[in-house]
């Protein structure tokens, strides 16, 4: 697939989980802005200390593995909105992509060892983390 | 390693890589808004269709795969500055962590078929691009 002599394809880890009280892809808001729950990241033992030096009232960005994503789609109705028109995927948010990757600006509110709870995150439980960055922006350049 | 009965792996497609006048990593600012050049998106022929809707004056949130990061490190002196004390890579921005997963918002310049002209994008040459999302905040909810 690739020109580029590089490999095709790379191992994305699974890190972690969500655990929300979202179960359904269908209570779930299309953002983290919308209404979405707090959740916990529940980070694996063998990377715990990646966490260290995070702290209650950090803004952290969240990537997820959006499993329940169809890979195969590459253009959408925005929202599901089929009165918009079909648009490509990477013009907009939708969870329906090749590598259907979730990105999630959340602030944290509570460490507890490898459990984080964090505000507003719009994914369902179980959904795979797989990248924690604190946010840049509003917390200067860490 | 996931205790929730799911795969403990994705595999994460290459779907095009950077073009950047960037080509060593001594040379590259640590952030985008650092005096980052400009850089082309080559995009895969194979997902196309996901730019369409994309157009000059977009904001986009580009997520790269940092090929050169080391997936083994989970603390590091943020900025590589010694005088400060070992972080944790999740409340860092380092490219070095368990996936090196790359974000970077830019503008959008040239659209020229599968290839996306943006602007200001710290990754170096050849670097694999795996997702593309049109940036949220000052664009709505597309």
């Amino acid at each position: 697939m690739t020109t580029d002599g590089g490999p095709d394809a790379y191992e994305l880890r699974v890190l972690g989980h969500i655990r929300s009280p979202l179960t359904k892809l269908s209570d779930a808001p299309k953002q983290g802005d919308e209404g979405a729950p707090d959740a916990v990241l529940e980070i694996d033992a063998s990377v715990g200390p990646a966490l260290a030096g995070l702290a209650p009232g950090d803004q952290i960005v969240v990537i997820t593995w959006l499993h329940l994503g169809d890979r195969e789609t590459l253009a959408v109705h925005p929202r599901g909105d089929t009165s918009r028109p079909l648009t490509g995927v990477f013009a907009t948010r939708s969870p329906d992509r090749p590598n259907p990757l979730g990105l999630h600006r959340c602030g944290v509110l509570v460490v507890d060892g490898t459990r984080l709870t964090v505000s507003g995150l719009e994914a369902v439980d179980g959904t795979p983390v797989v990248d924690v960055k604190i946010a840049l922006g509003d917390l200067g350049d860490r």
